[in-house]
């Protein structure tokens, strides 16, 4: 599975995509991550990649051009890879969602936009617009990381088989999280509830259990 | 507004730190960022960070003793420090939560767990639990990037004044977006509407408003 990223910040992805697993992911053949730097495609000598509005309005726009030429680039090298932009406008990315991402196996060519926005007509090149929520960034660079890293995640034989549990309750909408606890047995004078030590694992089913809480 | 950052990955924060924004609010002495390693404060001399649950189950979780220490040790340079957790479990990151921790003007300390999980005794310590979404992650690296990123952002003298039409907006929970185009007028043959080229700011409104939907 290929991500090629298109970003004028190709440097913060650096030490992210070398990070544990995605260090492991790419060292087992499994994931591959190629950085584009916007500004490569950039116009004229000063490589230009925004502009400001038609209509008037604060702030600067990406120009269609560098984003066109930068797609058609990462995709001469995967051909039916899926072109995700990154923007408060798409859908809310959701365990469900990067289950099917996962699950589907294609490539991905993702762009990061600044946060003060687009020329419109760049959508023509994407197949789905993501979301991380209702708040404002910088960029696109942050939500990009966090779409890699939760799909990588999801490829077998990049994590161990701990989390499947984990995933599939997540994947179900309906995720039940309980308390829990490791040694030591007493810190600071708060004890480990005495059932989870008590070796009844009926008990322990019971408690945790009764002390779930739905998340979400 | 001093951040202190408790991970067991500060190297993924260099570049994200060092960008653009980041760098300009730290320059003028706006923002101020701590990476704090727990390794450091580990048992032993293999500085262990996590062990096993009890009562059974898969993955470690991190342990409270080294949590509270690095806690502990922020807080003794950012005595009125409010304490952040990035989990799952938390509260959704939306721009109305980034404004409030903003006008704040409280330090934060940010606790960056491993997603298998944490001892329930850290939360003793925490003020508030973040999450980004429905979704899993490696660990609480991403998201607490987010967190800052979002924050600085609004702390004043950051950015220029281009931005706050889009704060209030976000903030009131009711954001409306229409779409923008820059030049070229045309590109592969589609043309930026008529009307942002006629210089009537009263139709230009007028579009817009028609053109808009509604994020979130």
């Amino acid at each position: 599975m290929k991500f090629s990223i298109i970003t004028l910040f190709p440097e913060m992805f650096d030490k992210v995509l070398s990070s544990s697993m995605m260090w492991k992911a790419q060292e087992k053949g499994l994931a591959e991550f190629e950085l584009i730097d916007l500004r490569e495609f950039g116009i004229g000598p000063r490589r230009q990649v925004d502009d400001s509005p038609y209509g008037g309005g604060d702030g600067m726009l990406m120009r269609v051009e560098p984003i066109f030429a930068a797609v058609e680039f990462a995709r001469s090298k995967s051909p039916h890879a899926k072109v995700l932009l990154m923007t408060p406008k798409g859908i809310q990315w959701k365990q469900n969602v990067v289950k099917r991402f996962a699950d589907a196996e294609d490539d991905f060519i993702i762009i990061c936009p600044h946060y003060e926005g687009y020329d419109e007509r760049i959508l023509a090149l994407v197949d789905e617009q993501i979301s991380m929520g209702q708040f404002i960034l910088t960029g696109g660079e942050l939500p990009a990381m966090m779409v890699v890293d939760s799909i990588v995640r999801l490829i077998p034989g990049v994590l161990g088989g701990e989390t499947s549990a984990e995933i599939e309750s997540f994947s179900d909408g309906d995720n039940l999280e309980y308390p829990q606890y490791t040694r030591p047995e007493e810190f600071r004078g708060v004890k480990v509830p005495a059932v989870l030590l008590s070796g009844d694992h009926g008990e322990v089913a019971r408690w945790r259990d009764e002390n779930s809480s739905r998340v979400g």
